[in-house]
């Protein structure tokens, strides 16, 4: 029987992250300013700390990973590449099927990469408090136990219905100290603002990113700082070690190169970690097929526009150039709320338009059918966003078996699902449906973002 | 910063069980009917199938692992063998504490070492289907995901309290298409009987047991039988495989022996698990302390006799030789449900008898206060069962430290505590107390115990 498990030992931990801004064909479009005007560095230092945001903005092609942020890694980094032997000879493909396992980590998904640095970095600029949002709870979770590690205080905005489907994962943050309280609250104007309008709403991302930005930067101390989970340069740029690792550790299975590679994307950033990597070989001449893979409930990659809109419902963050479905845009409850964001990381939304990747949307109901397919398998409970890339792993493999070709399929196990049973559930007792794409719902919400696009490229007569 | 994982390759993973019966200092007693005869193999047919009853009456030293087991284990095993360096740091203690991470197996604990080959005896032997108890809920995953992948239908019964605790175990066990009902339950004769004397019991492994073992018997077709997740002597064999590993682990780490051995202990499996391979060495000559650690509200080491006992409620079950608080007792709603079982394996008792092991109890909220501390420090979730064994460990890292010794500490983690965070949550909001150790009830089960014993030794003038 092949072998199944590829360790590293943690002296080969990568010692740099890889910046994807240096490498992409054309160079990035900047955040603007509401009215068209290029964000400066310092109109963001009321939410970031100006380290973060150097980080943000750079252009450099690897950047260290800081010596404290790699001893706290050693907790569960480097993390596993796994391959799906069992999954293979299910589906009897000739495919080769690998991933990386990042349910290891504390919390239980990648997004402990970023929250760990990105909360060292604050502690190190003098900061005593950290404000976020969360969706599904992963990152509430990695960020709580980040904070309690250096040593900071942490308020998560959970996503209404999210905190309402997932008790546990409040619990979890409170084990580490941390505050959690449901999104859109009473505690900010913007939550109180959309309650008066829609006192019923499920909350949405883009509404709890308005409230913990405003939590922070309304902070008399001056001591608090907004973290965010995904979608920005600086987070994305954290999360390439598990790509860099699994370029390690693909050599250690005797594969040159993937032929495929597949992560599930909501801002972008599990995504971005096992993909830039690749991305930068497929740049320098390597033929990888780069697939991130949405819910077709909130479909910006296949259904929306690029274009420059808002991170958050109330306009609190600049303008970025992405894949949106605008960001009044408040999807339907799906159970992967991790996916549940209007809009795409600008990194990846470029690379999307240089052609270097290429979107794919999954449904509900097949997402629950490949994850139930992975738990009888391979025999682990995965989160419900990583359900929609093992979807898509499934559909390439079958595939490469029409094609009779041993294709090698990367891609990145972002989170287990043990705090998501509820969903699974439902969808073992057959109540579980595909949430109708809201066509109408995207068609408006697009019109009011082409409006603040052109609004913006009027007053510049550029973007 | 030392390392942190020790990791084996799976062609390093052992190819045999080791079986203590054969290097015990005095043979085991046998078990007994309740007239007191000893048991025959055949006997048992009802229950096990041939194979196993085999395996549970050998005296071999070594047993082979069969491969088809070994394939499926590569899931997850080798486990990981960790040192808890920031825990250390934490205590600043010399002590350098290692552990087996068995949170990494599908069903998240130890349990699935058993529940594979158990499985895999009973379809060689041409078994359709079978039924079993579980506490926590670990053991009936580990057995749902074990059939599933091997091919039989599955029933568990769940303690009640656990069931209404614990409500995703439930999901869990029907992700791999097993049924699970709460115990007692109107499908037996035991639990009607239970349920008429006392209508809101809630619950415990002796009664599930009994149910279990009635429901496999009083199968028509003969395809049908029970297995357990502890206790019996095959049980503790297949769970050396931790233990086995380990020594080849510490290898690695440059440890030549640990000088403590410690691991919780409900029905003893997870502790024979780690203790039993360093048990030999002991009894060879090495200077080891080892230490299973149990409940206080369920201290049948500490405070049951060892005696010869039914090992279920309605006295389905032959008598063992072991340590009890007697079959009739049912002790405190303690949220460590996998602790809460009045027996011990007679394996473990008779090595406490003879002197190799000294117990010791754990009350509640010393466990929960141990978690706590692992969740701030190593940073990971930990079962309440496994609790027990962290609150231990830390005792002995403060008192290396008080005592200047560099001692090497192993223990087994044997689980996550991710299904099980409505205990945390209550610890957290100070809704948990201590549960009262029942003195009276203890006495009164006793007595009881003497009682059998006295009959069972009088009627063969032996024992």
């Amino acid at each position: 029987m092949d072998q199944v498990k590829f360790y590293l030992d943690e002296k080969d931990m990568p010692k740099k992250w890889y910046n994807i801004a240096a490498d992409l064909p054309t160079p990035m479009l900047p955040p603007l300013t509401p009215d068209g005007q290029i964000v400066r560095p310092e109109m963001l230092e009321a939410v970031f700390p100006k380290n973060l945001i150097e980080q943000e903005m750079s252009t450099k092609r690897w950047i260290d990973i800081p010596e404290e942020v790699r001893q706290i890694f050693y907790r569960w980094r480097p993390s596993p590449l796994r391959r799906a032997v069992y999954l293979e000879k299910f589906l009897n493909t000739p495919a080769k099927i690998f991933y990386k396992d990042e349910s290891v980590s504390p919390a239980g998904s990648h997004k402990t990469n970023s929250s760990v640095p990105q909360a060292w970095y604050n502690k190190q600029f003098g900061i005593k408090r950290l404000t976020t949002e969360t969706g599904a709870g992963q990152w509430g979770t990695a960020l709580s136990f980040a904070c309690h590690i250096i040593g900071l205080e942490c308020k998560v905005f959970m996503v209404r219905v999210s905190f309402d489907q997932k008790p546990m994962r409040k619990t979890m943050m409170g084990l580490w100290g941390a505050e959690c309280i449901a999104s859109p609250s009473n505690e900010t104007r913007a939550g109180r603002d959309i309650l008066a309008e829609m006192p019923d709403t499920p909350g949405s991302l883009g509404i709890a990113i308005s409230e913990a930005v405003e939590a922070a930067v309304t902070d008399k101390t001056g001591r608090t700082r907004y973290a965010l989970g995904s979608v920005l340069n600086h987070v994305l740029l954290h999360q390439t070690i598990i790509g860099l690792e699994a370029q390690k550790q693909l050599k250690k299975a005797g594969i040159k190169k993937p032929d495929i590679v597949i992560g599930c994307a909501g801002g972008g950033s599990n995504f971005a970690g096992i993909a830039f990597p690749f991305t930068l070989d497929k740049i320098n001449g390597a033929k990888i097929e780069i697939i991130p893979v949405e819910s077709a409930g909130c479909p910006k990659m296949t259904k929306g526009l690029f274009a420059y809109d808002h991170g958050d419902v109330a306009g609190m963050t600049p303008l970025l150039p992405m894949h949106t479905l605008g960001s009044q845009f408040i999807p339907p409850a799906i159970h992967a709320g991790g996916l549940r964001y209007h809009g795409m990381a600008p990194l990846v939304s470029q690379a999307i338009v240089e052609g270097l990747m290429t979107p794919r949307a999954v449904d509900q109901l097949s997402s629950y059918e490949a994850a139930i397919i992975w738990a009888r398998t391979e025999g682990f409970v995965i989160a419900p966003e990583t359900s929609n890339a093992v979807a898509c792993v499934i559909d390439e493999a079958k595939k490469a078996k029409r094609e009779g070709k041993e294709k090698v399929i990367l891609f990145n196990l972002s989170g287990h699902g043990l705090l998501d049973l509820a969903g699974y559930d439902k969808y073992l007792n057959g109540k579980l449906e595909n949430s109708k794409v809201p066509h109408d719902e995207i068609a408006r919400s697009l019109a009011k973002v082409q409006k603040t696009y052109a609004a913006a490229s009027r007053k510049t007569g550029k973007w």
